[in-house]
């Protein structure tokens, strides 16, 4: 089969391996659709996130969905829950699954992922699609849940005001969550150069600015009579979109930081937080969010299909990472 | 002016006074629209509600709009808030103005309501309306806002299911703003003899049962795989409605309890409550909604207009309040 | 080995059965101390709790503590958890243990528990002693369990006000877990009848009021300036219990219910608890709270010790329960 | 009267002035306890604390206490209060008195302070203290209250392991509060120079690491089995005590910044704080920690005597800030 794989910084290669086998609990499954994450072009251009290296050559893709090929689900469509947990220690006993200290998370090193034709993976991280949701919707829950469970986070209540730092898949899964939460206002910003997220970000229902030199933040202060949005979501990393979410929330407001930054420091005016008693919550993944993901799609309350801008087959992986690192489209899906 | 005084139970009767003069701070209100609750119901029926009674012949009337007739905002069409707070006490300085140790209510003894032609208020509570909302929109804030209230202790988020016991004005109001913030599935209940009631939970999202010896729980039951609901809202106060929430509310799930029931007791089965570990919100009026309750109604998230079944003149406050207290219709509104 | 049984309401025997043998992930464990709990009283004198009855001869103890007699761990001295959770439900997935869908709970029907000289218990229930705490003192781990999962829920903070409804054994630990946790002002109530409760109660530092006839509510009132604790524990289960919590709480306080009340019924004055926009919390044992407990027991912040008035050895164990019924002391520990 | 005030950076005077009159709602108190905070350190050296500067010639100090000279009320011994808030917009409503957005706080340009002979201040402000605090006492209640605040939003229970980094009045006094809620155990570092802020943290309680390169950083992972602690608070601004701290967070913790960096930037490692899915909280000042500070103080429970290192009369405020500025002692005094 197929497989694609990391060998460092840059350096994307397709190889011809043997198909896996599953071993007790789990599954085989043929993997149908891969999205490209924002991590993913990290791990590819950089070799790392944060201090986890590349050692040997890493198979990414960890949102994903499949059709289950062996044992008595077979034929089953499902998403697949990157995330294999050990059940066992401290933070897996409490419910605090993203925290699991024994944590095997598809497509983060050492753990291969997704981006090959077949992967074995345990059958209770298998979750079965409802026939009105495709394959690239099943890929798509994984991101919509880590939106989810920031929008949770963020306590996002009917009337709340919300501003969103960055329109890629996650910051257009915010805004849409923030709407269906009963967000009474959502601004979004964005670079100027990607001009068609703003575009998206305003038919989820956003009031969208450029983020240009802190006109954004402006924009947003003028457009909530100097108050501020009562929370912030940076869905960008880079540290603009940081500064301007602290200065866009108000006094009392939340800032919830998903984005993963360049160059692995997050930073901020400290007497601007200060001033606002500002509680910050930095997102590492999400818990317990399928149900309701499949649900929220299902209902229609949340689009995720017109996110998906491009398809690729997986012989042309090379080409579908650069399209997602130039960030032409919004989120760019691979058709193992 | 004309003004409508219960003078004890059952003795509600019409009187000319003088118009009231504004003191510091207050302005003059020509009062235009007055809702009939459910609490209105229990001081006209039974002259107490719990340890408060009637001392002297009290007007009814908390939720209320009108528009100012003096001073500098003269002209100016306003929601009034009901509750005069201290600014002072312990709860007030805590936030916790529904708390204020020393309140002063609209038409909660010993301080009159609005059932009149003016009344002099402090401009403070009055709450400018916009020009999409009615008069009559105006003082369905009132009920919308102990709802929105209750909606957030129920901490009702996307995906949440939710159970709605009993679908007057609260409940149908409950109904709205759970589907506003989220909620993937609503159920509601009241008595088949109050069907037209049943019908507008169903018209607003609502999965609806008549409550017939705890058929309804079973529905709901069923309905859920036999988890029951996330969060369950009594909004009738009657023990049938409380004994289904508690029984309806899944485990670690929470119960509100918004109605005022007749025998002044809560009752319910201990080990039902203990098994799921349950959380129970009573809940007393509400705080700081009137700008998000504004919003929800002007963005057209919650329709409060076509609540509003019946209008009498202040003249036919008798037939207004039997209306009510028949339950023939859902919100009862009277045009002073 | 010896054994107790009940058969039914009132009726408690003695067998002689063989020594379990332990399955895969369980060791064999001598039951060296089982305490005598309210709820083995219900279940001795009532033959059910709640609609959870007796259907085949069921031994009750789930306070309980031993040796490890099997395994690797033979020798360990350990609490032993009682229970045994699926880890795979919805609950056990998000760390709400304590309502596992599919719960063995040692001594509840139809799970046997530690009234037997050995116990076959799964591993990773067995919780090792550190050498300063008695196999006694780790049986009292469980109620201390309980209460401390109670005081989490009461948010206990530095300068809290407390109200202890009830000083058996979790009302006295509620009282020292609270001024652990910082409270200010712990005031306790217990019936004129057991003044031994009451003495204990002021020795852990609360002011102590016998309950009669509500006076002892006047008490609390009195003595906060009539402003009312702002916790009240009801750690009886009697009706009066739980209508002087909800009386002595404050405006915007929480009442944490505990105790089991004979009637199964849980019924207060509605008004009362409306007023006061009160957060109720019905207790279902605890959760991650062994850790906890061991080091508060260790540390000396607890004092378990004292509150076992009582040993017995098993051929004793109908006294035993005579003598708890009675409440006659504080704690009863049958050595087994 | 004589007034220490700050005309730009490093640029202190006496001045010789007229005793104010105070206006309506106000009393006279004469000075007499006013304690030199980290911040005042800042506005003397610095001329400002983030963007806000000394325009014209400010009189510090916000840790006070006096006694009143005029009204009713004279001859108390009070504390000060140096938070007027207004009590009407928006955020003195909810209750969040610390975020009033039209606050005068004394010693916070443009507000003068307390380092004066006289202050007319508002009655309401004016916190009477028992005959068992001094009026140095009193003047510490101010700080105390910060870390109160910050223990409050710490979540510190019965069993919650603590790191403190940073020893000054704040570190100190969090470090007795958090033994007070509960705490198992209190880790607390500080650099090698102030060994005697070390000393101190070890008699409150507390396991004390000089900071070193970041080896306390490994102490206290050692100490807590690699885990690191359930809240870290930072209790020095500077950049290493907040990198510290996000380090020796748990995962799932939360880390809680006190602290006033002299460059306004917070930074920290991205990744290491994402990884935790951590809540960070920025504190500013404190609200409604008046009457729980003068309780526990009271009671013995925190002890704020043995923290106040030096005095020093008004007249020479020069010396007591430059005592205060090499971190000689703990806290600094000044006798006005």
């Amino acid at each position: 089969m197929q497989v694609a794989r990391i060998h460092g910084a840059g350096d994307l290669r397709l190889h011809d391996e043997p198909v896996p086998t599953p071993g007790p609990g789990e599954a085989l499954v043929r993997v149908t659709a891969v999205g490209v994450c924002g991590s993913d072009v990290h791990w590819w251009q950089e070799g790392r996130i944060g201090d986890d290296r590349i050692e040997v050559p890493l198979v990414l893709g960890h949102e994903c969905a499949g059709v289950i090929e062996s044992g008595e689900r077979r034929g089953q469509r499902v998403a697949i829950d990157p995330a294999q947990t050990c059940g066992r220690c401290e933070f897996c006993e409490q419910g605090q699954v993203n925290l699991c200290a024994a944590l095997r998370f598809a497509g983060h090193a050492p753990q291969d992922g997704a981006l090959r034709s077949y992967v074995a993976w345990p059958e209770r991280c298998l979750v079965a699609l409802p026939a009105s949701l495709s394959e690239a919707d099943g890929a798509m829950l994984e991101p919509l849940g880590v939106a989810l469970y920031s929008v949770d986070l963020g306590e996002v209540k009917p009337g709340t005001t919300v501003g969103v730092f960055g329109c890629g898949t996650i910051g257009l899964s915010v805004i849409q969550l923030a709407r269906a939460a009963g967000a009474a206002r959502v601004f979004a910003t964005d670079l100027p150069a990607v001009a068609h997220r703003l575009e998206a970000a305003r038919r989820f229902g956003a009031t969208a600015f450029a983020a240009e030199g802190g006109r954004e933040v402006e924009g947003i202060l003028r457009a909530t009579g100097g108050r501020g949005v009562d929370v912030a979501f940076d869905a960008a990393g880079d540290p603009e979109a940081v500064e301007a979410a602290v200065a866009a929330a108000k006094p009392g407001g939340r800032a919830i930081l998903i984005g993963i930054p360049c160059e692995d420091r997050t930073t901020f005016t400290a007497s601007t937080a200060r001033r606002k008693d500002l509680a910050i919550r930095v997102v590492h993944r999400m818990k317990h969010t399928y149900p309701r993901t499949i649900a929220l799609v299902e209902s229609g309350r949340v689009d995720v299909r017109s996110q998906v801008t491009h398809h690729f087959p997986l012989a042309e992986v090379g080409r579908a990472f650069a399209v997602a690192q130039r960030r032409e489209g919004i989120k760019v899906v691979i058709d193992c």
